[in-house]
């Protein structure tokens, strides 16, 4: 379960909405809501959607306790709605695209349709869990992209996580790339793998670091990576890594690695590799870690830096300098019928109705542009850019897949939600279709996001009314 | 509690290395360690201190469960090392200071003593609570301070919170001055006010927006805030919201607020006053929320936007650009004798021994200057900055206060720990001594930190030891 009371990990004004639809006999209108972004994170051309598994489970089983009935109580909620929320359960349906799926800029990743007491009570929920997997699904992907295929990258942001957060950082890192986590929480519940060696501290508990290493390698002998910058790196640090590395190799061992946390990585990477070399170890490896981020590692990368393997924190699990996906959650239909926002800003204006998306592909399978259409739209032959609709593409004699299923139906979990190692096998497999110049980090090309012509007369038809 | 399982949040090199201390017979040793930060975020002149009451109650309670215990042996660790965990209890002790304090980079706010092995393997649940909660703690101070005292200023984070960290960051946005949150979950948890109103959806949800307004006011009569920006804001939205407000001073009550979620704020709010004011409506308050921070509040301030109530959220709850406080945990001295970490960086060299923390203070009661000495030291003629020595501020005569006091001795809970509420008015009185030019948001003042000359020669005696 994502929180222990979730039907109060809520907006207040959920509750005065809820109650206010409940007094006015509407609460039972059906009513349809999209949840989409407007903007990719970190500058980007894509996003991994992540987090769907929890925010499924937790609606599928969510219901008011005790307490939280109490405090509604307490707060002034009318006593006939407070008994209708003591029986509350979703009812509703919800289509999504898969966990792990590339999506885009005003695609409804997920729809949710139900009565509109329900499909609004679980806006803020919906929201908390997939705007913030979703964009460290996609910043690890990001860093896993730059660091390359051949290298290992490590979550180590526990501590540097927004609290909490850190939890569900470490599961979005994995979907997103990464290859195992220093967070032993986190693995034990999303059954991924944890590891870590030493810290600073260990080398200055021992009178001297040689001894620190000596010891270490004494308990750990096949698993051996030594912390080398807590005095002086290149005059003591790797010396005594080598020392140890000898000693264990007498002892039938071989020495896994050392790791660099400070100074200048690409500068230490190289003397260490060339001293490791020199010495007879040159399949041991070479971790870094500090403050990386994917453009570290890129230049890393671009200065031939030997590191092999790459320990991210607080960049990987905190977004950097884009800590928010900016996902929103809107209504698009209501009793049956079609809705729209209107906004000062064009951009920020919904597309109306219940709608479907096809990804369309290239000849060799790699994604072309996606279109959005109203449900009962099968066959397209062109779509139209959203906001600029004379601009369109041709569609004719493209293949296409459909990217929204049903998880939830009439209330009861439809399908088997995979687990956090399935999802990140699907990203790769995925990421792979998406073109290099969508992966680029700057000014990377903008991926295809198109409307059909029926979905833009409603829109039109809408605003028109609204607004004439 | 903060978490469930407490004693596996953390990073697996916690347990090598106490696995390790334990194998060597070293778990014993004495051990000190120092939480301090290096920087202060958002380029800012200060850091609100918050999350104590949380760790030290997960501390005072924590264990290992049977499914961490069983983790550790599928994982492979040592029988005995494992007995040894099943009994584990913290009993060390551990100084800090108030929660809500202001303090300032390289202090040792919290200082934990105690065995090598337990005080280590706090580390990482220590840095992911403290470092978090104080960075938006600050941040809601910063935006306060922005609003001025004669605004109210409500947490509307947590759609956009990085996951759980929701949970927290209104509890550390209410400590650093925020007057209310629409978070129901925490409101509860915590004892804090909980509110909120409409969202755009309410008014999509009705034929038009004035039946919209008007089934809302029915409901809430005494408490009716109107979304006025769904269709088009001094069109419809003041207006209608103008219309409404009359009808119910017919029914005796009078319409609380409107609130713009986008456009100009400036422009807006100055318009809708105007238009308000003019209908006899001068008590409306004006609500804002989009995109909000304590530069965008600033500058609104400057144009004179008559805006009464603020909504933040995204930029309150992630700290924006400075998403992380660079927060670490040191090994300070081990086996009674202090120890310290060399580094490339010279200011990241770290202050070894057990050190306490003199606040010197102005004639006026105001803060002057913090000094760092040795815990056995009591009377300070002069402190140095901590890199350039020369560098003296002399300290005859002025008064000063002792901010670290002991929360746990001896593994149990030394003290009573205050509410949110009681933490968030010591804040507001230690806030007010702080000066303006440590206050203000581009280049604020560096506050004085010293450090005591026999700290200073123990560090340096210590340096020549270790890197003669």
């Amino acid at each position: 379960m994502y929180i222990d009371r979730p039907a109060s990990y809520t907006d207040y004004y959920e509750l005065t909405m809820a109650q206010g639809y409940y007094l006015s006999g509407m609460h039972e209108r059906r009513a349809s809501f999209d949840y989409f972004f407007r903007k990719n994170p970190f500058d980007g051309g894509y996003v991994i959607f992540a987090g769907l598994k929890e925010l499924i489970e937790t609606i599928n089983s969510m219901s008011f306790s005790p307490e939280e009935i109490d405090y509604l109580v307490n707060e002034g909620f009318d006593k006939e709605f407070i008994n209708y929320l003591e029986e509350f359960e979703f009812t509703g349906n919800i289509w999504s695209v898969k966990e792990g799926e590339i999506v885009f800029p005003n695609e409804p990743i997920v729809t949710v349709e139900g009565n509109l007491l329900e499909t609004q009570l679980i806006e803020t929920l919906l929201l908390n869990v997939l705007n913030f997997q979703s964009l460290i699904a996609t910043k690890a992907c990001r860093i896993k992209f730059a660091a390359g295929d051949n290298s290992t990258i490590l979550d180590f942001g526990l501590r540097r996580a927004q609290g909490l957060a850190g939890i569900h950082a470490t599961r979005a890192a994995m979907i997103g790339g990464f290859d195992g986590t220093s967070n032993v929480y986190s693995a034990q519940r999303f059954k991924v793998q944890a590891g870590g060696t030493m810290a600073h501290s260990w080398v200055q508990s021992f009178n001297d670091e040689l001894t620190a290493f000596r010891t270490y390698a004494e308990h750990y002998p096949k698993n051996t990576i030594l912390l080398v910058d807590t005095y002086d790196t290149l005059g003591s640090g790797v010396p005594n890594a080598i020392k140890v590395g000898k000693e264990l190799r007498e002892e039938g061992y071989e020495l896994q690695g050392i790791r660099l946390d400070s100074g200048d990585l690409a500068y230490f990477s190289k003397q260490a590799r060339t001293m490791l070399d020199d010495a007879g170890f040159p399949d041991v490896k070479i971790a870094a870690s500090n403050q990386l981020d994917e453009r570290v590692i890129a230049s890393l990368r671009t200065q031939n830096a030997p590191i092999d393997v790459f320990g991210v924190g607080t960049r990987l699990v905190t977004g950097d300098n884009s800590p928010a996906l900016d996902g929103v959650y809107k209504l698009s239909s209501i009793g049956g019928d079609p809705t729209l926002k209107i906004s000062e800003n064009i951009e920020k204006i919904t597309l109306p109705g219940h709608k479907k998306i096809y990804r369309y592909l290239n000849p060799d399978g790699s994604f072309y542009g996606d279109a959005l259409l109203l449900d009962s739209e099968t066959i397209l032959e062109r779509m139209h850019h959203p906001t600029f609709p004379a601009q369109k593409s041709n569609l004719n004699g493209r293949n296409y897949e459909e990217l929204l299923f049903q998880v939830i139906k009439d209330g009861k979990l439809h399908v088997d939600l995979p687990s956090v190692k399935e999802i990140a096998e699907y990203k790769k497999e995925r990421f792979s279709k998406l073109n290099p110049e969508f992966k680029r980090f700057d000014n990377p090309h903008i991926y295809k996001v198109g409307i059909s012509t029926r979905l833009m007369e409603t829109r039109d038809n809408l605003l028109n009314l609204l607004k004439p």
